[in-house]
């Protein structure tokens, strides 16, 4: 969907689009382009944009509302050989290809409905109001930031567990309670929620059997994320894996912020 | 459900609590105890407290919980002389009586939880983020307040709609944009989101006319509410009434409030 | 000085404005005409904003700028028998008399630029910073709600002391520490730096003496205002009066309140 | 002054401390011991603090409130051989040497009394509130970051000017309005007061001839900072540069953030 929304927005900035893929959708696409082909969408395009993650397997492209499966290498082949292609979560060594999922501005703003998801979570699972929540929040990069600030603006009693000094200092200026991640386990009983996004395995079991029951744990982390679930359900405790967050609650903002970066790319690098 | 945490609440705070009308309900009740019946639950009972609403005919006691029917004549008469009866919306004219929702820290605290389930439904219901939505807030007491500072702490953009100078210049101390309710329709096309706040057909035809198809109406006004739904499905733009939110999204925190109130209430009347 | 910017407003909403007493200033006055004397401003003129307030002693008009002195019975025999004349905290009972100062709009939008200069005495006469200071705000009404929101978005840590359960119900709703009045006196020596807004003796002997000396006392509340200000010198505490803070820290937007609320006060009078 | 607090907060943590070079300062030093010389002072001493800056020529230690010069080499060569030395912005190559002003949890927490140092001055210096205020930041670092969130905090409305794509990502989830360096000459007129937290000419002769003349410029970059100053003058602008804000507004603060990043560096090397 998001990329439906991306294709939008590029051409809402006159740009000529043309899409292929999204056969099932049966919107309404406004003045974009339906290739009847990939072949016929790739030919002549100096830009392609492809899906996030672009393939689980390295091999077929993720397209879920496509018809018919199509080959990453079809791609390849059949672009120009001055395309850029954009790809999310690539590994591709094609010259051409650029991941956009790695790119700072990416991260950045897609933070911000990742947040708004982990605290929507956070308000429809838990029976008290956030305003007044004890929410633990490990690990303080951009995520971190973001929720810890979403869940404080909203009346939150955040504390950030973090393990460099500089991360800390960060959560004192964001008016959160700093802790050293060391003191997580022992102070773990007195959270209503704990978001993790640390992609390691910082909420163990050891931390879980400290937990409360009545405890929510939501985890932002990629896989295989932070959160030992097996042990959580042995504790009786609820953890929660959310992923993916922007594209689920909020498909046009993820869009956008697409279309947003792959501009910001395609100014970098001369082509517009 | 929020009754019942009201009573737990009231236990926790060292008072004896009887309780009667759950019996479906299979729960942990700590140390509160279950009366066999009604007369059971009032005799000797210095306070009682009965649900909000009371009742929705002024005759049988609303409790979905309890498997027999219950009439609030019932209670009057087994209820001692010298009891406190809390009783929710009530128009009874019996002296022991008080309505626990008439108080403003009531009404003042049970907002928190009102805007929240207001913030949860933007969130879920919308394709973008709160996070740069245009919001237009209609009203602005005690509801309109609470819910225009949780938006805007979100990160929302948002304008007030209210009649009288001083409510709009309290919008600008909340550092939103105050405009007269009369520029309703005018400006009704910009806002991704509306919620209003206000009792009366303040969202009629008229306005809603003038509003995107992707606009969203929230209506937290008791009944009969401040739009006209009719006219909304009429010009499909969703409108959605919102009542209770804080018992149906904060049970707990609900429940919490109901026994702070009633608690005021008995030490102003020297009772506790 | 403020009363020279609601002029210039004045003028730049289009109406036809005159000035008189403010002979020592030598400022650029725009589209404004100056009058040679207070009898030729008066003449033909249908509105007639004088200062605040208005006047010392009832008798000579507050017009500091001015080299020779009026009277008000001057102005009030001056004044065209339809005019509307504004003055700020005035008590006249002529029927022409508007007190602008009694306006809620005028309160509210002047709990702003009183609220910044509380923060701006803190920030200059304590060696801290408000982020993390504890700060205790004695009453919650305008200026109250206002100082203490000022303070915690700054990251203060802030506690109410209120007297009405819907006094501190708001404050919870402000994410402050709501505390009974009765209190105070036992949690004096926690802060930092101590707000009063309430106008009557909070701040007297008994609670002062419990503060640590170098707690700060910031006494908003007019005369007589709230504090025991002999008391804090015999105990070594500082505690500094700070009235019309307004027009003293930023008496541009002083100026602007002023004429909103006059043309607020014209626009419902019919007069434009 | 605030070189006197961290000791005051060293010797609070339990530590042994010794003072010398404030034979001027008459104050109550707590269990603080004064030494008769540097020299006495050195002698067994596992950790020295040096100020901040440490010198400004590399040769005489920078303590103004010291009878007596002391060279930087005496201090070296008086220093046990196995003691940690601090010194603020230092250059030496002394392997013992631990620059404390290069941390970064020590930027970070200065970043808080810095952007309070600037609030103050904008409040003090503007005859309008800083809620309202359109107010520029040049930069999104850690100053940059801070003032932004504080104006805005306190109502301002914030437009961030910043070059790479990230910064104005990170703008834009501050709820600021983001915008490309390449713009802020054209846009220069629009700002009440802009603060530079760059530390190159930004704020050239272009963009101070842009400006209107009651916008306040203050500049927040270590020397040679980001304003022409004497452009400034000629355009009739005020420029304000506003250095070592921490020290100046808030040395309480200032020495706790000192001995608080001095703890952490010595329990990094193990030594408490």
């Amino acid at each position: 969907m998001r990329q439906l929304v991306a294709a939008r927005e590029l051409a809402a900035h006159g740009h000529g689009v043309v899409i292929w893929g999204f056969d099932i959708y049966d919107g309404n696409y406004g003045n974009i382009e339906k290739a009847v082909s990939a072949g016929e969408a790739l030919r002549g395009a100096r830009c392609i944009l492809l899906p996030l993650p672009y393939s689980y397997d390295g091999i077929r492209l993720n397209c879920p509302l496509a018809e018919e499966e199509i080959r990453v290498s079809d791609i390849l082949s059949g672009a120009e050989a001055d395309a850029v292609i954009f790809a999310g979560m690539s590994k591709m060594d094609d010259p051409r290809v650029v991941d956009y999922y790695e790119r700072e501005e990416f991260s950045v703003l897609n933070a911000i409905p990742t947040a708004e998801g982990a605290l929507a979570i956070a308000m429809s699972e838990l029976p008290i109001t956030v305003h007044g929540m004890r929410v633990g929040v490990t690990g303080f990069g951009r995520i971190g930031k973001t929720v810890a600030a979403l869940f404080r603006a909203a009346g939150a009693d955040v504390t950030v567990f973090a393990r460099s000094f500089a991360a800390l200092a960060w959560a004192e200026t964001y008016s959160c309670r700093p802790e050293h991640f060391d003191r997580l386990r022992e102070e773990a009983h007195a959270f209503d929620c704990i978001v993790n996004t640390v992609p390691s395995l910082v909420i163990d079991a050891a931390v879980l059997k400290k937990m409360r029951q009545d405890t929510l744990v939501i985890d932002l982390a990629s896989k295989p994320g932070g959160v030992d679930f097996a042990a959580a359900e042995r504790f009786g405790i609820r953890a929660l894996p959310a992923l993916s967050l922007p594209g689920k609650s909020s498909p046009d903002t993820a869009g956008r912020i697409i279309s947003e970066t792959i501009l910001n790319i395609l100014c970098e690098k001369g082509v517009i």
